[in-house]
């Protein structure tokens, strides 16, 4: 769904909140299945925010099980109205990158999301084609340009001789292919400075913003996201909602922090 | 499964050559299943070949089912004696990444793998826990240095302060990880030079080399990855030969065309 219809549901709601669906082994009550899991944040939260976010990880290392989960997940989450991103970080090229696109972003796909994340190191040919089913189904892509883990800098903070960091010249490559209502940015809560940097160059592009609450970032944090107008954002947090023991109050709290900051 | 396995197997048939199994819609024969076409693939090869390269999305696009069939060919194959090689390009950190890296190089996993591809660009936190489950689960992981892909060079060859571009840079953050038995390059056939000179800096780091083939490049393009003693590589070929109307025919020429630049 293009970046226009998900700024509606986040105004809608008041709460440019993703809820990470990354159930980690030990999350999971007694007897409890991976989606049973998820159904009950789902249904504790869903009135609340606009989105939720799979981790494919937690799914894919559960096998066939754990990839029917994914697909009930995404199912279930579509029905009570909410914005899927799937989280899969794929990156590929050409007819490969195609048939991703089709998995996650196909019309009646079993995985049919709104929204995929994408790894750019392949260049352009492992963008295009994503971009193109975005377009025609009405999806959209996040692309990774600065994470929030802590040696995100090794490859992304390089200095180029253009005296810009990769990540700008990934960010710029994303942006030259001219479709920010369909092409997002990931850009880590953990880094405020370059999250602000990214927000100058690029006042209109969408940030989903991963490194909310157990990676260290804050309101404060990611507020420099969401640009002038305050709308260009969706902040996420995982294990800050789902493991804690009151998952609709976690979401009340994380909606005051942040939204106290963009107004 | 450690490089030096690998090296010995393609020795024992004499063939740097792996199988890529991607299975595009339009290859397959009337009333013919994913797994039923991998399968007559494998039965026309094994016995020539050390390995198969299963590319993740041709399964993932089809769903479940799908992904069955990437299980149940993963199975075969290894029960057939071959090195299979998930090619899935998994780039995460964390938990995340020991997720991804359970769920294809897990003991008993559903996907069980001897090796895995996997993207750098979020630095060594998205390395190290792939690499510690490969470590000790003796399997062995490929990391995108540079890709075979005409737009490749767009982030991999920008060129940084240091000199050098970003795809050595690359390249020397996972070598400084000190693991060449677990963790090896993926380098396109397509770029001769740029072959030859990361072969140059890593005498004996393998080289997992595509683009063989259909994607342009011939034996005498790949034949620099395999260093001076003739053994630290192995060369995909996809559509060459799985397109083939005489898969094992295709095999053969190749392995000609290869061997013949390298002895």
């Amino acid at each position: 769904m293009s970046f226009t219809r998900l700024q509606r549901m986040i105004q809608g709601k008041d709460a440019p909140i993703v809820v990470g669906l990354d159930p980690r082994p030990g999350m999971l009550s007694e007897g409890e299945s991976l989606y049973e899991f998820n159904k009950r944040i789902i249904d504790a939260t869903w009135d609340l925010v606009p989105s939720v976010k799979p981790q494919a990880a937690f799914y894919e290392s559960q096998g066939l099980a754990g990839l029917t989960a994914l697909r009930d997940t995404i199912k279930y989450s579509r029905e009570k109205g909410l914005y899927v991103i799937l989280d899969a970080k794929r990156g590929d090229i050409g007819s490969t990158a195609e048939a991703y696109a089709e998995a996650y972003l196909g019309k009646g796909a079993e995985f049919e999301s709104d929204a995929l994340t994408i790894n750019a190191y392949l260049g352009s040919d492992g963008i295009k084609p994503f971009l193109e089913l975005a377009k025609a189904n009405d999806k959209a892509l996040f692309a990774l340009v600065k994470t929030s883990n802590a040696s995100s800098g090794e490859v992304q903070d390089l200095r180029t001789i253009a005296g810009e960091s990769v990540y700008v010249q990934v960010a710029k490559l994303l942006d030259g292919l001219g479709d920010t209502e369909h092409l997002g940015f990931v850009v880590g809560a953990t880094y405020p400075e370059q999250l602000a940097e990214l927000r100058a160059m690029f006042p209109s592009t969408f940030f989903l913003v991963p490194g909310y609450g157990a990676q260290g970032g804050g309101g404060k944090d990611a507020a420099p996201a969401f640009g002038s107008e305050g709308r260009y954002a969706i902040v996420n947090n995982s294990r800050g909602i789902i493991a804690a023991s009151d998952p609709r109050a976690a979401v009340i709290r994380m909606r005051e922090d942040i939204n106290g900051y963009i107004r």
